[in-house]
């Protein structure tokens, strides 16, 4: 493999992908896919359909099998006394493994490779770093481009036609885990990703707002917003209800002090 | 006017559109191009690009003046004493007054009208805020719907190829008047925008690390990073060159402690 294009593919709808990565698609011989082997149909079937609209040539699919990540090392907290979560060496170990894998079966191929990515390559991804690990291995050499997305925050924020900043304010772009041990003092406006667990019921403060949304871009989003303690038993019910219909979900948030 | 699109179309790159914009242009009968009337050539040719490499159809276009702005009244920093900036007073005043100008412009088209946003229109863009308040005056009524756009932070990201958040931690997006009062405490990753003024030569840690660019995805682009003391002037130099001789710049870059 000469080259590799990691390109972003936007939140969902087979619509949100650019020109640009419809022109990288087009360069590629071959497109890895990633999963554990568990990957739900619906998503996998979703990538086919922006595949099949926009490829116009032939392509090869080839498989990446990740390996299984230890989960039981995994503390929900920081450990007391340490500036470092126990969470970072566990994923780092990971991505090592997860980096032996890759570079057998980018080493297997010719042409250009590409890899498409919900969203964008640089939010919450670890396509990237595994890359860097590849090359840093030394074993295979090929460039590499990045095609950005939309990311689900953009889609959030248009499905509820909301500007995710006070004017002239941060906005804090964060996980669920995080939000929990509090949002950093003068952080009003926050985004909240990877959040299974409903983190938005612990925020403490009466006077706040949430714009929620799942499955943005598909047929099944579904969008809700108000006064946080106003909606969220509605949210968290919303969103039991659809996990269990759909067998997974994926949703985003914006709440506001 | 029947409807209003509001369209995110990229950070600069023509082909950083995404098909849905495509399309929400192709349903538009006129664009609103909004300016204080001293747009730079360059940014009026590029959408000009867009347009004419997209649309299949004809459509009108109408320009809205801005009112000026008063930026005498503009503090450099907050008010001693005072939880909110005279700033968000002066910026709220000019709304109002702008809300006055696009009602008339909007109430002279009919049809589905439009307004090229460039990068997204949620991220320190002020079109959807105008477009609530005159809807809010109530003499005019449309439909509007908001089209998610690749944002300069993506395209900065994807050109240096970097991952924004360290694995699990947040990503801080902020301005330069707010980085130069010190980011929050446990924030260590920050994206900077709408810095006119090099703050980042005012932070004071020695062990930071910049990625900045300049004219993302247009054949100016220009990219600098390393350890933020070894290569601030050079981004100060580069940049006040790059200013001088096109007249304008748009940056954006990612520090990280």
């Amino acid at each position: 493999m000469r080259e590799l294009l990691v390109i972003g593919i936007g939140a969902g709808d087979p619509d949100q992908v650019t020109i640009q990565a419809v022109k990288a698609m087009n360069r590629a011989d071959v497109f890895f896919v990633i999963g554990k082997g568990d990957e739900k149909q619906e998503l996998v079937d979703l990538r086919t359909t922006i595949l099949s609209e926009h490829m116009d040539r032939d392509y090869r699919i080839v498989d990446i099998l990740d390996p299984p990540r230890d989960r039981t090392n995994v503390p929900s907290v920081r450990s007391a006394g340490s500036a470092q979560p126990d969470y970072g060496t566990v994923v780092d170990d990971w991505h090592d493994r997860r980096a032996q894998v890759f570079e057998e079966k980018f080493a297997a191929e010719d042409g250009v490779g590409a890899i498409l990515v919900w969203g964008d390559p640089s939010l919450y991804d670890s396509t990237l770093r595994i890359v860097e690990r590849v090359l840093a291995r030394g074993n295979v050499v090929f460039d590499y481009t990045v095609i950005p997305g939309v990311t689900s925050i953009q889609s959030l924020a248009a499905q509820h036609r909301i500007v995710l900043n006070r004017i002239g304010e941060p906005v804090h772009v964060t996980t669920g885990r995080r939000l929990r041990e509090g949002l950093p003092d003068g952080v009003g406006t926050a985004v909240v990703m990877l959040d299974a667990e409903c983190s938005f019921t612990h925020v403490p403060d009466k006077d706040t707002e949430i714009w929620w949304g799942a499955y943005l871009g598909l047929p099944d989003e579904v969008l809700i917003s108000g006064k946080l303690r106003a909606v969220e038993d509605e949210i968290v019910r919303v969103r039991a209800e659809l996990r269990k219909r759909k067998g997974w979900i994926m949703d985003i948030y914006l709440i506001r002090r």
